[in-house]
């Protein structure tokens, strides 16, 4: 039988509602994720919720579908009213099921006859910029993101929205030493800079790179600039001074993908 | 002397606050313009505001460079509370200026040796993801964007705010039936479609083109689809299968941003 929980001290809800806290998630690990869609892409590349919140008389059968999908696989599920679930979640109109999922421990991994394409954010504070910044890494193909410390929390529920499922498919881990020893792998550190002169579509994507991209307020830190081997500008008319951060960022790895499918098809021609 | 308001009565307060309203909006023809930078663009680009609101003790060293700047050219300028910039205010964290401005009416025209690129915006609901897009278009070379009755309101200050200025620089207009006639100046008219079997860059984008960008949730109305003459997709990796609206919308425009440039360099080279 579905449990019924419509008290904040339900233990379960408290759980749930702590987990809006960074702290609280990196101790647990385990993170929000608000919204059929995102639930169903996350149970599609091979993860399941450790826990399941819904409000039974608002689930559309899209969402129903995941309910019974997760009590089939053993995974918790409560059954809440519009109050708790609307306690629980970050987001202004919560959907009607939101879950609990532990971090993906996603290994970085590069397939055969590609070449590496790494994200690096630095200091990205608006967390839907992340999450949008996310989606476009995966969706370009790039093999990982590294965020440094003083990027917004990639766990928090507006970034997970906004990325769209991207957690369960793109590593995504923070800047540390030891992770540095990646960015050593590539053959181009590119940061993207209104003021450089070199147009990003001349640079050579196909090689291994890395693209940082830095706070919508203040760009990239000094520390990253320096080690940068490369600086590209997206020319830009009518004035404008810059691009939304991460919109630049897209465009970037977008030239890259384009460049690289290029290059693959080239290749097959030639074989 | 400076006039100081700490009353919601006040009747330039009240008139601050009605502006919030898309009705109200529309029949003074004026909207609001939170922050300084946005502001200090507007003016760079040629328009004064009707009137200014600032918090005295808050205000930076830029933004009493502007609340000056206006003085002298004659704009009536009201000092508040930060009670009252925080009620006239519609984004969360108001910076210590305000203004409202006239909508701009900019005219459409296309410089020499150049072709039509044209933006639709069909139902976007977002208005973050609107004011991205605006200020993608803008960057990118559009000549014009015109939004369909569904779209979200583009003075809506968090439209304005996330098209950081292109308001006064970027014609925006309503898809109406005389505006139609614009459409068929174009060449080409191209819906972004994540099905579609034509790759975004496979396209010539040097021809005058309309771009179409449709809803987040329900993508390009059917009346529009059927005027299309391409689809183009943007072709995703990681079992992604959309990109957030206004980062495809940006791919595209920026992708015939880089043919025309390309183009326009090797006319030059020819010569």
């Amino acid at each position: 039988m579905t449990r019924f929980a419509t008290s904040r001290r339900h233990p379960l809800v408290a759980y749930a509602r702590s987990l809006r806290e960074r702290r609280v998630r990196e101790r647990e690990r385990a993170f929000l994720v608000e919204g059929p869609r995102t639930i169903a892409d996350a149970i599609a590349a091979g993860f399941w919720p450790k826990l399941l919140y819904f409000s039974p008389h608002r689930a559309s059968a899209e969402e129903q579908q995941i309910i019974e999908k997760a009590r089939k696989y053993g995974v918790p599920v409560l059954a809440v009213s519009d109050e708790i679930l609307e306690y629980v979640a970050e987001t202004v109109t919560p959907q009607a099921v939101i879950a609990v999922f532990p971090f993906p421990s996603l290994e970085i991994r590069m397939p055969e006859h590609e070449t590496w394409l790494l994200l690096i954010v630095d200091g990205l504070q608006d967390p839907g910029n992340l999450g949008t910044l996310l989606r476009s890494a995966l969706g370009a193909g790039a093999h990982a993101a590294f965020l440094t410390p003083g990027t917004v929390d990639p766990f928090n529920a507006k970034v997970v929205r906004a990325a769209a499922g991207s957690h369960f498919r793109l590593p995504i881990q923070p800047l540390t030493r030891d992770n540095q020893a990646w960015i050593t792998r590539v053959e181009q550190l590119v940061v993207g800079d209104p003021r450089a002169k070199l147009a990003y579509d001349e640079l050579d994507w196909t090689r291994a790179s890395a693209l940082i991209i830095g706070s919508e307020a203040h760009g990239v830190s000094p520390e990253l600039r320096h080690l940068a081997t490369h600086h590209v500008a997206i020319p830009l008319r009518g004035g404008l001074e810059s691009l939304n951060a991460a919109v630049a960022g897209s465009v970037l790895l977008f030239e890259a993908a384009r460049q690289r499918r290029i290059a693959a098809h080239q290749a097959t021609n030639r074989e």
